[in-house]
This record gives structure tokens, sequence and C-alpha cells, in this order.
């Protein structure tokens, strides 16, 4: 009997394998890391939709939520969530620690308890910040019917508790967990909050598709702000070797209750003063002292 | 033998969860509903993904279609999700209802059957008014090959697919169910249309990441825009406890056969007149007549 | 008994089923295909997914992956997907075919079988150009600490991964499928890349969400563009019948090493010469000289 | 183009349809019950294998259980599988009730309410109980190395942990739902106990498969027995139509401390006296007085 | 770093795959086959479930069956399941054919399209007479309350309905899968019935675990049999090889109306005559004359 | 607004859930283990089917199968259910282990790791045997048309794979995964075998329902049993607290070549002479010369 075209195709299968596994082109950099596990972005990803259920306990997940049963579904979810969650911690710390303590590296598992157990008693607090970006979505946009709606619909709400939960784990100093993180809200709501920003209560994205926040990021309680606003950084600074200098201070200050209309550009470390309101479309490189109103010259 | 570094972790456990599951802070709102079940996002979108393979037979779902399986398997999938739908609607209706009758709510479920069964009513004409927003998208794009192309991968076909399903509940008088229909949409595509806008036959967005369609909108019919277009609300006028005021006309209207090129935004209940070709990046907050074509000085 | 609601609703139940397949308003144009298969979205994003995971080994699917047991895992996985995607390649070629063979179409069967060798041949040099997109991440963004942390969570590796694979079926002459795989980046990114646009090595594109780049764009090495670009068409010329021709070069050459800051659109078959810098949000529809910085008089 | 195999083969399937969903030959007549639902064989397995975990907690289901986090784990599952359960329950009670009260039954809800809060405070009783037959097993068994490997590993542990659920289920005035559970059991182990005959504490089942216990046995405290043993009906009434008489008294009474080795049969409504051994292959259709061994000639 | 415990399990992997590949010890015997397919066991369970729940609308799969969508599903479902069905059926032809005509084999897949089309002309006559054999589940059983019940619980009924469809698949010519559908129903059951065998309406097996029914047995109509009844073969000629000699009828005939109780066991091509009852535990292996009634001496 | 049934359910849940936690009734005993965790069933099963499909490659999983794919699917089954299995050997071993290491127990870990690797080393080994037991099957009933069919369907081919593999591990050392995974294949077949026995090459269970084979039987190369047979023990004896002792030797001796049929049943540390033949039903407690044929006076 002849072959099959199947067959036909697998004569090249093994060379076809042989090449794509080879190193030297610098796809499999993680070799160097002898064993040690690379963290997996679909447990990560569950983690972090888990945690979502338990700090608006009743809206996503069990939907028969009573006040008899909460506790006992958010604490199983939470100590379920903890463990998959320190498991992932633990391959971020390894993926850039230089310990010589072979591949099961002790020491980064028991860092990883450590910020695990530290994150667990920041959730309470995290939650609360949350209420009230509920609050300011809900007085931020005359379509929200109630604070329910904006929890279960609205992208913005989504991306910063994302964000708040990221950015907690940055601030405990693991490794890129909290970029994945931020990049599935990404995805998901096409607002890209790097994890390293920092950012007050009461904050607002509405709409939100384009919205960049970047990496050093300074904004205050209570700014809103719209779809396609980049608060981004204006150029870099290259080291000796043409490489890009990393950590450097680069992106704006924004201080209280500041609020920035659809499509608005604002690079570089510059300050936006309180109470000022950015007009949409508007690109804008300089400090812009409180209480502005700044538009283009177009609307 | 020594406690593991979970068993630390859980010494925190119990104290976290009670403090997730305090009210004070406004998370649990629903609880004022007494036991009445919220709606739940996971069914809502599964039943509307469904609606669109019987929408298009053929396209989603069942591969084997043929003309003599179609009704079949196009009435199995309907009746499977029409019993889902039916039971969002009721949850949605009991999310706002001040009915006394008790935890079950009989009044919203015999509601929700009426709406359910309109609605089932209303999908063939819902169908039609989608096979003309295809044709647009194939004669609106010169890199269309084919309608069916548009069908499969156009995400401003799909956009305005779960567009008109979540509008046509919106007019049934179902809360909270489209705004969850169309926020879906908004996170595959990008594109942001609020249910409660009024769209006429023939729309076709082409790309579309970074549209926004508020909830006044009026679109005529034959109307083209792309990706970055937005049409919303200048300002919202609160009322005397700082909140805004809900339910104002505040976004734009937009007559028949206008064309709204990329990044365009346009803000107001404004109104650009039939034929007009509003060219990209342009910012308007003003009535724009007939046959007009703006652009901006850079181009 | 009297009847249940969910009986009243399914008493229309048989006429809606019988409206909604009716041929007549051309939803039903894959009837003429006379039983070929359509081809299945979920497949083919399926397929790709995977392919993904084999060109980055180690990345993405099995997590304790070794310099021993990596061959075998990309060996079985990419026998597995060359199979369905196959399938998928020969239900894309019948879609456009007038074989007159009959409904099974061994002509498109065999043209799929070619076709799927000689793109496993092509997935080595994929996979080579890919690491140069790595690389130029990695040194394009200061945010970015490792190369493994671009191919983690970058949603731009993400879509110009997609891009590639799409592209190189594209230039086998498979149609539909290679849109299907680039509306899936598109969808999870917010990067809208034409298929059938040409793109050199070292290509990055920073957060990413609102970029189109046009189905006849040429971009050269080395090139950085940022959200928000547009690289599209300016208008299309129409035949007698008022249809768009297709097939026209009407998107721009970007030359090597051009950045391209967030927002701006370029339209139109013009080309940006070598090194040149185009500002944010600036509109270009001209040729730009090598070399040239373009801003806009606001920034 | 020809028509495919596959529609030539539709060709008949309409008609076959009809056929099949013809009422006349009687397998339609849950169609008399207008419209309630039967019970799903599927929901209810999936309920007992979850109180089975919270039986046995740390056994099946979570694996990192610890004192900490069990409490959680074991309310959310409770919790969880008890509301699947009342709505089995409701559907059991329907499937036998009278009521005229239309088709949703609020009597056969509430009662099923009720007998779901009884059922569910008779849990700990119940695990009392599974915790003697554990015991009995692992000194039954000269190959146990643990108690924890009979709650692991014995297919007589599993049948009789199903039975005693199934059993109080029974006592509870609950139809059907009991013999799916011990149905379900019967085909993981081969073991058949009808879940209304009655068993004493400290019961173990070596082997198992081939043991058929029926409905009106009763086995009274510490009795062992052997695959392929029944305890049946000799032969049964048939009333004035020749149909057999339902809920006659007519299987073995088993006293404390019997053993009954493998392939014993014992028919009828005699009695097995305290502290007798039945041999293995033997027949028995008469009272055996206490403290007797019964084997057959040929051993 | 020193290599992980998994990197030197990993040493003896390449060479445990090698041995474990080669063909020399006859694992391998498909490899003679060309590339052709073998039958999937997994899809042909599914297949065989489904059908279950089209033969009997209502008791399995879709909950909420009302007489309006009853042919909906039913359809739906038939149409599913015929196409999975075929590609077995088709490889179960290709499992034993001859055909030169290359790996795909349209000679085979052509027949299996015949068969297929004639297997579901006969479902309407196999639905009669399962209804038959669910009529005498309840008139045989007292502890049976209806009709339902022995549909949802009784393992007989469920073994006796895929024997009844792997039977006719058996008389339409398809090799293999009428096998995997009997030992499917086997594992689930204990009830062993190979499909070769001739049983006619009214069949009804109690209990059920260890019964085994051969080949060649022929069973009249309305009989009824218990749990580790064994209709086998007494022993088999052996051909010049030392090989058996397939195909010889070698088991019993069971005349209408017998009753056989648990643990007899009959032996070779004899005859039971009608009317016969035979007492449990009973070994016969000659003719047993009409309306005899046969008992071991120790009961 | 009243409550709920399901939140007067709930009120007795915390009490419930109380109650089912205490350790005083030896429910917990695992808490002992401070930590540990124990193995995991489900995990189990996955691993030993997955070892299935690599022993009969092509048979099961995979079913495009070629010369040339084989060893990449092969290779990567066995990659990734060696680390699964090893993380169940390393938790049996800790079931029973007194390491003072802590509850992470690395000397538990590290023995797995050389157990898992010795088991991998004789994986080709076990295939061998199989084979021949595949081939015993084909040649022992006259049923078979092949000996695929008898890898594809019958259950003593399952069971038997299952026993050799969990025996292995017994050899090996490993506590209670043996157990877990014969008690499986005694779940799926009705065939019940220790894995402690020692069975020689081909070796044929035919049906199979009901069969036990107990811990300490030795039985030779080239037996067949029939379905029913159970090799047991005739009784133990207990210690001085009436606890039975554990290990002795009690079970029976099985030379090559002998013939078992249905029913029989041999108890205790008695031999059956080489090429004896014992008839169906018999009950056998003493040794059996060379050459014998035994058969119950009623056959």
């Amino acid at each position: 009997m002849s072959k099959t075209q199947n067959q036909v195709r697998q004569s090249s299968l093994a060379h076809v394998v042989n090449e794509l596994c080879k190193s030297e082109h610098g796809m499999l950099s993680w070799l160097a890391r002898g064993g040690r596990l690379l963290p997996s972005r679909d447990q990560v990803v569950e983690a972090v939709e888990a945690l979502r259920s338990v700090l608006y306990p009743g809206y996503f997940g069990v939907s028969e939520m009573t006040e008899e049963n909460m506790r006992f579904h958010v604490g199983a979810t939470l100590d379920r969530v903890l463990a998959a969650l320190q498991e992932q911690i633990k391959r971020g710390l390894c993926f850039v620690c230089n310990h010589d303590s072979g591949p099961e590296c002790p020491d980064c598992l028991e860092r990883a308890a450590v910020i695990t157990k530290e994150f667990l008693d920041r959730l309470p607090k995290i939650q609360h910040v949350l209420a009230t970006d509920v609050q300011a979505a809900y007085l931020g946009d005359p379509a929200a019917t109630s604070t329910d709606e904006t929890i279960f619909c609205y992208p913005g709400i989504l991306a910063v508790t994302y964000y708040r939960l990221a950015h907690e784990l940055c601030t405990l100093g693991v490794p890129l967990i909290p970029r994945i993180i931020t990049e599935h809200a990404h995805s998901l709501t096409g607002i890209d909050i790097h994890p390293g920003a920092s950012i007050g209560e009461r904050f607002f994205i509405d709409h939100g598709t384009g919205v960049v926040i970047g990496e050093t990021c300074i904004i205050g309680r209570n700014v809103r702000i719209y779809q396609g606003v980049t608060l981004g950084a204006k150029s870099f600074p290259l080291d000796e070797h043409g490489n890009p200098i990393k950590g450097i201070e680069r992106h704006p200050i924004v201080e209280d209750e500041v609020v920035i209309y659809s499509g608005a550009t604002i690079l570089g470390r510059v300050t936006i003063g309180r109470r000022s309101v950015i007009g949409g479309n508007v690109w804008i490189t300089r400090d812009i002292p409180p209480g502005s109103t700044v538009t283009t010259s177009l609307s």
C-alpha cells in the first residue's frame, strides 16, 4: 500500500523538530536555568480570576451566594488560589534568582511562602480601595445604573482590579507575574496599565480601549480618564552599548482630581496639576499647572 | 513534625475571609436583594454565542451543516439557548424590581417568559438586518474577498451582531443583560457600542479597535466608520448632589450614508448631516450640514 | 395540567427556525458549495496556539520542559497540529475552488497536503525571524527586563508571531485561514495586521492597541511602532458597479529603521524613508524623505 | 455538484426522527407529567461523589487539606452539593406526585427543601456509622495495611458509603434518587445493594463483585460478606392481573456477627442466626439457627 | 547547576521509547495497514451514549424536553451521532478489508455510508423492541415502581439497549465496533452479551453482574435471567495448528418464556425448552425439555 | 423580604461542617501526617491510562499514529506521565514513612525519583510480557477475530495490563498506589487481582466478571481462567488482639498451563498441578496433582 499524504508530510517532521529545538538562535535561554520551571501563564490567569471572585463576593463564580454560605466559598476559593499563586510566585522568583541551591531552590520557595502570606494579609486593603473605584465608576458615568452594573460590565473596573493585585505583588518584589496579570487585563479590555505604576483611590477609566499607563506613572486620587489616553515616555536614554537604560522615571505625574479626555497623549516626566482638565486628542509634553483646562485648537 | 509553609499561610486565612465578607464597605450591596440570584456573566456569554450560530447557520458551531439537517441543529440550539437566556433575563429583571413577592419572584419569572418569547419572535428580523450589515462589510472593504469572509473574521460584524441582539433586549426592557452582551463584544473586538444606541441597517465598522458609540447615539442607514472613532458625550450635567443626571440625550446623531474615518471624535448632541465625510482624527463638537467633507488642517 | 411558560415559548419555535433557515436573504451562501465543509474558527485558533508553543519551546504548554524531553513534546505537538491545520487548509481551498470533482474534492485535499508540508519546512525560518523580533522588543522597551518577559507578556510579540504564521500561509496561496489567524491576534491584542502585509525582521510594536497595518503595506527591517498607529488606505477606487476594486496597492511603504509614535496615521501608497521618526498623532498622506523627523505643531 | 453521502443519509433523518418521537409505544410516558422535569442522572452522581468528599475530608477532591482550611472546603462543597441535590430531590418527588399545582409544583419544591435540610442534619450520624465500616474493613482483611487504604481503594467501602446515603434519602421518602445512587455504586463496584435494605454498623463487603442485597433485607451489626453473595427473594406472588405485588417482605434477615463466604445464595424471608458462618457457594432457603456453620458437601 | 531528578530520569527516556516502538514483538500489527486509522473507543462510546438519548427521548441528555422541542433535539443529536458513527464504521471496515485502493479506502467509506443509512432506518424498530424490554423489566421486578425507574436505573436495560444496537451493526457486517459497544456495557454493568447473540423481545436481566451470553446463543421471547448466569461454550475444537476454530455454533438455545435464576451455568449447544425454570447455581450441559423445572439438590 | 429555602437550609450548614471535621471518630487520621499530601486517585488513574497508550502504541489516545510520528507521541506521553507518577509515588511513600525530615520529606522525594527511573526502565519488559498475554487471548477465545480486537475490547487484557504495571510498582516497594491501580481495573472489569500476586506470561482471563486473585497467589505460565473464579484465602489467623495477622502466604499456587472454568473456587495455600483442568463451580481446598481434571458431580 502506498504512503498517505500524512506520512509524506511526516518525512520532514524529525528534521524540523531538530531545527526548532536548536538553542543557537536564542529561543531557549531558559535552558540556562538548569531545570527550574517557568511560570505558567494559564495558572496565573486562573488564579487572578479566582481572586476577583473573592474580592467581589457574589458577583463572579458561585451564583447562589448568601450571607450564610459566603465565608465557606470565599475561604475555599482563597485557599485554593493561594496555593496556586505561591507556586507561580516561586517560579517568578527563580526566574531571576542567582541561588546556587539546586534546581528545587528552597530559598525561592521560602520567600514565595512569605510573600504569599503577606499578599493574603493585604487583600482586605485592596478590596477597600477597589470599593472606592467602583463608587467612582458609578458616579463618573451617567449611563451606569448601579454600582453592581459597573462591577459586572465595566472594563475599567476589571483593568483596575487586575492592576491593583499586580501592583501589590510588584511592591512585594515578585518578578514577571505582575506583568502577566496586567497584560491579561490588557488583552480583555484594551487597557494597558504597567504594574509598576502608582495609582490612588477612586480611579475611573471609562470605555478604556487604547489607554496606556507607563511603568513610572504616579496618579493621585479621584482621577478619571477616557479611552485612548496615553501616559507614556517621551524618549529614553541609551547606555554606551546602545541599549535602553532600565528603571529611569520617565512617565507623567497626574495629581488628584484630574480628568483626561479621550485620545490625549501626555509624555515624559511632566506633572499635570491638581483638578486640571485635559481635553480630547491633546498632546502634552510639559508641566500643566493645577486647575488648568487644556484643549486643542480644533475643538 | 513542624508545620508546612501552607499551614503558616493558612493561619491568616480565617481572618482575611472575615474581612473580605464584611458588608460595611459596600461590596455586598446584593445582600439587600434577599437571596435573589445575580445574573451569571458566563451564562449570558454562552447564550449569545449560541445565538450567533443560529443567526448565521453553518458558520459557527456544527460544521457539517446541510440543507437537510439545518433545521434540527438550529431548533435544538435555539431551544437550549432560550431556556438559559430566560433565566438570565429573569435575574436581570429581579436585579432592579421592587416586587414584594418573595425571593423566587414569580412576577419577574413571568415577565421574563413573555420577553423571551417576544425576543424569539424578533430573531428573523434581526437576521435580516444583519444580512444587510454583512453586505455592507463586503462592499466597504477592498480586502474582503467574499461575504463569508466578513462573517468569519470581521470584528465589526461580530460587534454589530452582539449589539443588535443586546439592543433588542434593551427595547424589551431587560436591565443589565444587554450591557453584559455588548461589553463581551467590546472585550473581543475593542468596539464599544452601548446597547441603548440606535443604528440603522447596512452599518459597517472597519478594523474597529477603539470605537466608542454612546448610549443615546442615533445612527442612520448605510453608515461606515473606522477604528478609533468616538461618538461620545461632551460633558454631563450634575444634579444637586453632584451626581450625574442619568438618561439625558447627550450623544451625536449621524444621518444616512455618512463615512467617519479613523480617530475622529464627535462629541455631544450634534448632527452629522446625510452623506457627509468626516476625515481622520477630526474633532467635532458642532452640527455638520449634509454633504460636508471635514478634514483636519494637517492632512 | 396547564402548559409551562417554556411550552408557550416553544409554540413559536418551529416558525422562527423556518424563518432563520430561509436562504433568500443571502445568509446561506455556503449552500451553493454542495456540502463542502466550511473552516472551523475554533480549530484554526487551537492550531495556531499550538504552533506558538513549538516556536517558543518551553514558554507555553508543557511546563517541565528540559533539553531531554523537548524534542518529544515539540514533535508530538507539531504532528498533531499539522494534521488539524491540513484539514482547515483544505477547507479554505475548497472555499474558493471551482473543482467539479465532487463534494470531497480530492484536488484540494492533495493541494492542502503539499502546502502543509511546505509550511512545515518553513517553520524554522519563521522561528529565526521571530527570534530577531524578540530581541528588538527587549532592546526597544526600557521596561523589559529580559527577552523571556517579552515572549511571555508582550502583545506585540503575540501579534507578530501570529502575523508571520498567517503571512506564510498567505504566500502559499491559502484563502481565509490567514485572516482568521490575524483576526484572532487582533481580538487578543487590539493589533490588526493584515496577513498580506510584508514585514521585515526585528519588528517591534509596543503596547499596540489600535494599531492597523493594511493588506499591501511593505515594512522594512528594524521598524518600531507604538499603539494607535494606522498604516491605511487613503481611499479606494470603485468599479463601474460602484464596488471597490480589490487588490490595488494602496497602503504605505515603511523603510528600514523607521520609528512611528503612538496615534500617527499614514494613509495611501506613500513611502516613509529610511531612519525617519514619525511623531505621535501625526497625519501623513505624502512621501517622507529618509532621515526625516515629523511632528505635529502641538507637541 | 452531486450530493455527499451525508446528504443521502439525511434524507431518512426527518422520517426516523418522527418515528422515534411517537408516543404510542410507551417510551414517552413522561409527557403525561406536563412539563415537569425528570431527574438528571449526571447531576445525582456528581452530588453523591461530592458528598463522599465531605464525609471523608481529605481523601477525595482537594488534595492540600489541612486542619486550617478543612472547614472552608467542606462547607463550600456541602453548600454547592445540597443546592444541586435539592433540585434533584424535587424532581424525584414530582416524578410521583399528584399535585395539581401547575408545572413548577411549589408543593414538591417546599418538601424537597425540608428533606434536604433534614438530610444535611443527618450527615454527621452517617459519617459516624461509616467510620465503623472503615474500621471493620481494616480488621476484616489481612491485606489491608491501614484504614486509609480501605477508604482509598476498597470497593466495599464505596458501595456501603453510597448505600448509606441512599438509604437515608429512602427513609426520608425520596423516590427514584436513592436507586440512581446505589445503581451508580453497582456500576463502579459490581455490588448491588437496594437502598431500601437495612444494614447495621461495622459492615464489610470484601472484593464484592456480584453481591446482591435485596430491598427488604435486614442485616445486623458486624456482618462480613464476600463476592458473589446473593441475599435475594425466592419467588414473588402475582396479583390477579399477573403483575408482581410490590413491597412484600421477601428477603433474608441476617443477624449480628454473621460471616457469609463467596458465592453463597440465601433466598426468601429466612433468618441467619447470630454469629453463624455460611460457607462459599452454599444455597440456603430456610432459617439457620444462631452459631451455625453451613458448608457444601463439596468443600 | 546540577541536574534535577527529572533530568536524570529522562536520560532513559529516549532508550525506552525506542524499545516500546519496536515492531518485532507484535504490538504494532496495525502498521501493516498502511496508515489506515484504527477505530477510536472513545468516539464509539460517545456515539452509543448519544443513541441511547434518542431512543429514550427525555430520559438522558437534554433535561427540559417537551412535546414541542423533542424533534429538534432528537434530530440534532441523531445527525451528529451518525456522522461520528459512520467514521467509526468505516474504520471498522478498513480494519479487516483487503482493498488495494489506497490509504483513504473509498470503498470502505462508501460501504460505511450505506450501512449507516440502513442502521438509521432500523432505529425505530430497535426502539419498539426496547419498549417491550422495558415493560418486561417493570413486570419482572417487584421492586420496580414504574417503567421510568427501569429506564433510569436498571443495568439490565442499559446492557440490553447497547446489545440491541451492537447486534444490529453486527448483522450489517460491521467488524469490531459492535464488540466495543457491548464491552462498554459490560464495563458499566458486569453483563457481558456478545453482539453476535440473537435475543427475542421482552428480555429482562435482573441485577445482572456476572451474566455471560455467548456469541452463538439464541434466546427466545419473554426470557428472564438473573445475576451470575452463564450461557457459554463447553469446549471448543482446535484446528490442525492447535488454534481454536472460529465461528462454530457452541452456545445454548433458550426458548420462549424461560426463567434462569442466579448463578446457573448452561454450557454448549443445548436447548432449554419453552417455559422451563432453571434454578440458581444449577450446572447444565444437556438439553432440557419444555416446561421443566431444574434445581440443585442443595436448594 | 423573607428568607429563601436555601437560606433556611444553610442555618444548619456551619454546625454540620463542624461535626464532619471533628477528628475524634477517626476519619481524619491523615492529620497525624503533618501536612504531607495524600495520593490523588484521579492522578493515578490518569497516569495508568496514559501508560496503557504507550504500551500499546496506536490503540488508545492519538488516532493518526504512523511509523514516523510514533516515537514523538510515545515520548511526549511517557515524559508527562512519569512526572505525574513520580509525584504520586512520593505521596505513597510518605503515606507510610517515619522520616522526621519535615513536611516536604526530601528522602521520599529522592526515593520516588529512583523508583520512577527504575520503573521506566522496566516498561519494555512489561510490554514484552503483555504481548504474550495478547497472543494467549487471541488463541484462547474462538470469538476473537484478531489480536487487535483483544487489545481494544477484552476486559481480561485491560485487567492484566493494569495488574502488571501495579505489580512492578509493588516489587519496587511503592505503597498504596499499586492497589489504587488494580482497584481501578476492578471497577472497569469486575476482575480483582491483588498487585502482590505473581503471574507468569501468556495469562488469559475470559469474560472475567467476579474473578478474584488474592495477594499471595502464584500463577505459572499459560494459565487460562474464566469469569467468577476465586483464588482466595480459606481463613486467616488472628493475633493476640483478635486482629488478622498480615502478610501470611494464604492463597493458591497455580502451575503452568492450568485451565480453571467459570465459578470455580480455590481457597488456601494449595497447589493446582501443571496442566490440570478445574471444572466450573468446583470448590477446592486441597492440592490437586498435575494433569488432573476436576469437575462437580452435577455437570
